[in-house]
C-alpha cells in the first residue's frame, strides 16, 4: 500500500503495517515521541494497522490533536486509579480540554475532596510507571451492557443506549476498562509528569435538575520539566491576571447597574484605547484605508439581507420595536460596510476600497459565561473591509498579513500562528458556497501568501466559514499563554447577497471579493492580553503614565510643573508627585505604579534646567537637559513605533 | 413711582406714565425704535400706563420678544387684510414663530392658494400705511361671546369656552377686531416690509380627525433691507443646504435598511469627524481633561436613579430585556460618567476631575420629525463633565467659555449669544432643587462669568434645568442662520443622587458641583452647521481633500503620485487626478471639489522637484518647491487652529 505523508512524499508498506511501525522506519527518535496518528484525516491509535493507500501524519506533543490524545489517556489513567483507591466508584465522560482534563465520576459512598488529589496523582504515577498499553477492543452492543450491567454502572449503560451496534469499542489498561471511542497512545509510560488541579461538582449532563456528580481536573506532560514550566506559568499568570492589574492599574472597571459584560474604561484605560487607536489609523492611513463611522443599529432587513437573522440571532442583543420596525444593536460592522460600499458606485479604478472603523458591536453573551475582559458583551473592534477584484487579492491579502507583522513586532510577540481554516468538498452546496474553482483559487493563493510570507501556520480542512476561507490568529504572551486574537475571512458570497458590484473595465456590473481582517482583534481582548504580556509594564509609547515628575521638597514644585507641562506641550504624558514625602518613597511609588520615567529635581536641576532621569526597572540614568530628554523619550517612542 | 431699568439705573416718573412716554423721555430714537415693554417681567403694550414702582425694559427689534410682538401684531394685519378680501372668513389662533408668524383660517366658501398670496401682501401693505393703533379694551366674558356670535364665528366662541372671565382682552386695529391676550405693537405704521412665505393645510387642533384649516406663514421686518437681506439669506441656505451639499461632497448617507435617523459617515464624513475629534481631544487635554469610554447602553435601574426613567423615557429607545433584566441604549452620558467618577474615590487633591468623551447616544425622535443631520436618532456627543468643589466652581465655569470663544475664533463663529435660564423663587421645591442660597449663589458665579468674559448674554428666569442653572449656546452661520448648538447644565443635584463624594480637607464626604459642557454639540448637528456655514469650502485644517496632484500629462503620474505620498506622510490628505483629460479640466472640476490647494505638476515641476500651486477660489500662487509647500501648508494648518 502507498501511504503519502504531509510533505507528499509517498512510500510503500506492506498491508497491515501500523502507523508505530512506520514511524520506527523513519526514525527512532520520532517513533519515541509519536502519540497518535491521522490517517486519511482521522486520528487512530498508533498499534491499528492501515490497510490501504491512505495519508498519513504522525502526531507528536507537538500537534495539538497529539497533545489532546495524550490527556485522554491520562484521563483513563486517572479512572484507574480512582477505581483501585476508591472501589464501586462510577464513570460519566471524561474528555481531554484546552489544557489537560478531567473525569466526572460518581464517588457512590466516597467522599472526594481537594486532599485527596495528592494521593490520586501517587496512584497514577504507580500505574503510570507499569507501562500498560492502552488495548483497543470492538465489541457488541449486547456484550457491552452486560459488561456494565455487571459492574452496575448506569452512567456507562446511559451512554450505551446512545450507541449504534458495530460502533463500539472499549479500551483497556491494566485492570481498568472503559467504554470508549479512542483513539489512545500506546501505553501509561510516556505519562510522566501529572499535576491534579482541581476538584468541583458538575451537574450530570450539565442539568441542574439531576444528580451532582465531581469533576476532578487534571494536566500531565511527557516531562516533569514541562510541567514545572506549566505551574510555573499559571503562577506567572496569575501575578498578571489582567483583572486584578486592571484594577490595581485602574484600567476599567464594571458597575453593577450599567451591567456585566460592559467595562466602563477608566482614564488609564482610555490612553491605551486611545493610543491603539492612533496606531491603527496610522498604520491603515499608510496602506491606503479610508476610514468610515457607522452607527450601532439597524432594522431588521438588513440582518435578513446579511443572514445574521435567524442564524446569529442568539448571539444578538434583543431587537427594540420601534414604528413597527424591530431594530438591532449590530453584532459585527461588515452589513454597515456593505451598505457604504454600495454607496458609493465604484468602477474598477476605485477598487480596492479598504473601509476601516473602530466600530462597537454587541454580542449576547450569558452572564455566566462573561470573564474580565476577555469575554464581554460590547466589543470594539479594529475593523476593515476590502473590497477588490479577484485579481486584487492575493496582494491584499498580502498586505494584510504584512499588517499583522508589523503589529506583532510593534508588541513583541514572538510566537504566532496562522490557523487556515479550507472547504470540504463533500459539503459544496450544504455547508459552503458552492464554487469550487473559486474556493480552490482562493484557498491556493491564501497558502501560496502564508508560505511565501514564512508565516507558520497550519491547516484545517472543514472548518471554513460558509462563504469563504478563514484565518484564525494565535498568539502567546511573554508568558506562554495562548489567545486567539483575531480573525480575517476572505468573504465571495455576501457581497453578492448585498447586490454590491462595481463595473470593470469592460463596462459590466461586477461582484467584488471581500476581506473582513482585525489584526488587533477587540479593544477588550487585545488589552486584556497586553496587561498580561506586558505585565502592566506597557512600552513607553503605550504607557498611561509616561513620566512622574518628584520633585526633592516642595521648594521644587513649581520647576516641577514647569518640567511635566513642557513635556505635555509635547504630548508627552507627564505627572507631578507633590505629595510630602521623602524623594526614597515617591521613587518607590512610583516604580510600583509601572510609570516609565521618574525624573527627580532638585537644586542642582532648577538651577541648570536639567532633570535627574531614572527609568522604570533599569535604575539611574543620570542628569540631562530638559530638551535632551524630551529628544530622548521621543525617539524612543517612534523606535517602538517603526519596528 | 420708580422705574428700574436693565443698567439698575432708578429714575422718577407719574403714576400712570406710558411706557412709550418714558422711552421718550429717554431718547427720540429709542420711542421710534421701541416695540414693546417688559414691565417687572411681562411684555406689556407701550401705550398701557405704568401705575406702580416697576422694573422697565424697553424692547426693540433686536430682542427677541420685541420681534415676536412686531410678527404678533403682523398676523393680525394679515388678518384684517384676509377678512377685507375674504369675507365671512373665519380665524382659529394666528401666533409668532421662529422667523415670522402665521395665522390659521377657515376660509369658508373661499379657496386660497399660493396665487392668492401676492393680493393679500398687497392688502396688507396698503392697511399699514394707514398706520391704525392697535388698541387694546378689556372685556366681559358675556360681551365678548355676544360679539362674535353675532360674527358667526365658532373657532373663537371654543377659544372662549377657555378663557376666565376678566381676563379677556380684544385687540382692534383699524375694521379688524381679534380675542387676543397681546401684547402689541403700537400701530401697524412700523410694519413696512411684507412677505408672505407658504400656504398650507393644518388640522384644527392639530387632530386629523378634524377639520383641516389653512395655515398662512409669512414674514414683516420694520426696513425693505431687512426683508431683502432674509429672501437673499434663504436663497443661500438652499444652496449651502447640508442635505445637498452632504451627497455632493459624499459627507454622509442614509440607507433604508438600516433606518432613518441613522446616518451612515463616508470616508470624507469620516475625516471631519476624525479632525473635530482631533481638535476636541488636543483642546481638552491641554484644559486638564482626561477621557474615558464608556458603553452605549446600561441598566433600567440607573436610569432610574438618574432620574431618565420615568421622565426622559418617551426619548428614549425602547428596553432590551436580557436575563430578566431591562438594559436601555444611553440618551446621555452623564450617568455613565458619574458611574466613573463615583469608582475613583477622590480626594479633594484630586479635584476639579473633567472626564471626556466623544460619547454617542441615541434618542428616539419620531420620522416625521428627522431632518438630515440636524435631528437624528444617534447622536455622537463632545461631552464632558466636570467634577468640582463649590470653590472651584468659577473657575470652571470661566475656562469652559473660553473653551466656547476659542472654538468660536477657530470656526470663525463671530455671531454667537448664551440663553442663560435660571430658577425661579416660587418654583422652588416643585419644578427646581429646594435650596435657594445655593441657586443664587450659583447664578451669581455664572453671571459674574459672563460679564467678565464679554460673552452677549441674554438671561430668562424660570428656564433653569430641574438640577441647575443652563446656558443654551446659540450662533450664526455665515449667512445669519440660527443654530442651538450645545447646552452647559451646572448640576447641584444628581451627584447627590448617585451618592457621589470626595473626601474634603477635613476627611469628611462632600457631594461634587457637576458641570455638563459640550461646546462642540454632536458631530451630527455641527458637521450639519459646518457645511452651510462654510458652504462646503471647509478651511483647510478641516477639509477632506487638502490637495489634489494634477499631472498635465500621464507622463508625469510618477512624479504626482511621488508628490502626494510625501505629502501623505506628513499626514496631508493630497490625492491625484490621473484621468486622462485636459488639464484645464482637471483645474475645473478640483474647483467644483472644493479642494483646498491644486498642484500642478509638469516637465518644469519634475525636473526642478517643485509644483505649480493653485488655491481653491483664489487662483494661481505660483511655483515653488515640494519642502516650501510643505512648510506653507503645515504653518496656515497650524495659524488656523491656533487661533
Amino acid at each position: 500500500m502507498k501511504i503519502t505523508f504531509p510533505d507528499k512524499n509517498v512510500r510503500e508498506y506492506p498491508d497491515g503495517t501500523t502507523s508505530l511501525e512506520i514511524a520506527k522506519s523513519l526514525s527512532e527518535g520520532l517513533a519515541r515521541n509519536v502519540l497518535a496518528a491521522k490517517v486519511n484525516g482521522e486520528v487512530r491509535d498508533l498499534m491499528r494497522p492501515i490497510n490501504e493507500d491512505a495519508s498519513l501524519e504522525l502526531l507528536t506533543w507537538n500537534d495539538a490533536e497529539g497533545k489532546s490524545t495524550f490527556w485522554h489517556s491520562s484521563a483513563h489513567l486517572m479512572a484507574e486509579a480512582l477505581e483501585a483507591l476508591f472501589p464501586g466508584i462510577k464513570f460519566w465522560v471524561g474528555p481531554p480540554v484546552e489544557n489537560g482534563f478531567y473525569y466526572d465520576v460518581d464517588p457512590g459512598n466516597h467522599t472526594l475532596s481537594q486532599e485527596d488529589l495528592p494521593r490520586i496523582e501517587e496512584k497514577m504515577k504507580e500505574l503510570a510507571k507499569k507501562n500498560n498499553a492502552y488495548q483497543r477492543k470492538e465489541i457488541n452492543k449486547e456484550e457491552a451492557i452486560k459488561y456494565f450491567t455487571e459492574k452496575n454502572d448506569e452512567y456507562k449503560l446511559d451512554l450505551l443506549s446512545n450507541l449504534e451496534d458495530g460502533s463500539i469499542t472499549f479500551y483497556t489498561q491494566g485492570d481498568f476498562t472503559d467504554l470508549c471511542r479512542g483513539p489512545h497512545i500506546p501505553s501509561t509510560g510516556s505519562i510522566k509528569a501529572i499535576r491534579l488541579m482541581n476538584i468541583a461538582g458538575a451537574y450530570w449532563k450539565g442539568d441542574e435538575k439531576n444528580k451532582q456528580l465531581t469533576r476532578i481536573y487534571g494536566i500531565t506532560f511527557p516531562k516533569q520539566k514541562e510541567l514545572d514550566e506549566y505551574l510555573a506559568m499559571l503562577e506567572e499568570a496569575k501575578k498578571r491576571d489582567h483583572r486584578k492589574l486592571g484594577k490595581e492599574l485602574e484600567i476599567f472597571t464594571f458597575d453593577e447597574e450599567v451591567g456585566p459584560g460592559l467595562p466602563l474604561w477608566l482614564p488609564n484605560g482610555a490612553v491605551l484605547i486611545e493610543e491603539l487607536e492612533r496606531l491603527a489609523k496610522r498604520t491603515e492611513q499608510a496602506a491606503g484605508y479610508k476610514r468610515v463611522r457607522t452607527p450601532h443599529l439597524a432594522k431588521s432587513s438588513m440582518y435578513l439581507t446579511s443572514g445574521h437573522l435567524p442564524y446569529y440571532e442568539e448571539s444578538m442583543f434583543p431587537a427594540m420595536q420601534i414604528e413597527g420596525e424591530k431594530y438591532y444593536l449590530k453584532p459585527m460592522n461588515c452589513p454597515h460596510h456593505h451598505k457604504i460600499f454600495g454607496s458609493m458606485n465604484a468602477s474598477y479604478r476605485d477598487l480596492p476600497i479598504r473601509l476601516a472603523e473602530y466600530g462597537t458591536c454587541y454580542r449576547y453573551e450569558q452572564s455566566g459565561e462573561l470573564f474580565g475582559l476577555m469575554r464581554v458583551r460590547s466589543l470594539q473592534m479594529n475593523d476593515a473591509h476590502i473590497y477588490c477584484t479577484e485579481e486584487q487579492f492575493a496582494d491584499e491579502f498580502k498586505a494584510v498579513n504584512e499588517m499583522y507583522l508589523k503589529y506583532f513586532r510593534i508588541f513583541n510577540i514572538e510566537k504566532y500562528v496562522m490557523r487556515f481554516s479550507t472547504h470540504s468538498k463533500e459539503k459544496l452546496g450544504k455547508k459552503y458556497v458552492d464554487n469550487e474553482p473559486l474556493w480552490i483559487k482562493t484557498e491556493d493563493m491564501v497558502r501560496r501568501v502564508l508560505i511565501e510570507s514564512k508565516i507558520p501556520y497550519i491547516e484545517v480542512a472543514d472548518e471554513a466559514a460558509f462563504y469563504g476561507p478563514k484565518i484564525d490568529v494565535q498568539v502567546w504572551s511573554a508568558i506562554g499563554r495562548e489567545f486567539t486574537l483575531a480573525t480575517n475571512q476572505v468573504d465571495f458570497a455576501v457581497p453578492a447577497r448585498f447586490g454590491l458590484t462595481f463595473r470593470n473595465a469592460q463596462n459590466e456590473l461586477e461582484t467584488p471579493i471581500c476581506i473582513h481582517r482585525a489584526p488587533l482583534g477587540t479593544h477588550e481582548r487585545f488589552i486584556g492580553f497586553l496587561i498580561e504580556h506586558y505585565a502592566g509594564n506597557f512600552p513607553l509609547w503605550l504607557s498611561p503614565k509616561q513620566v512622574i515628575v518628584l520633585p526633592i521638597s516642595d521648594k521644587f514644585n513649581d520647576y516641577a510643573r514647569l518640567v511635566s507641562q513642557e513635556l505635555n506641550n509635547y504630548d508627552i504624558r507627564a505627572h507631578i508627585d507633590e505629595r510630602d514625602e521623602k524623594i526614597g518613597r515617591k521613587i518607590r511609588d512610583a516604580e510600583t505604579r509601572k510609570i516609565s520615567y521618574m525624573l527627580i529635581v532638585g537644586e542642582k536641576e532648577k538651577e541648570t534646567g536639567s532633570v535627574a532621569v531614572r527609568k522604570h526597572g533599569e535604575g539611574d540614568k543620570g542628569n540631562m537637559s530638559k530638551s535632551d530628554f524630551l529628544k530622548m523619550i521621543k525617539s524612543e517612542i517612534e523606535d517602538q513605533l517603526n519596528k
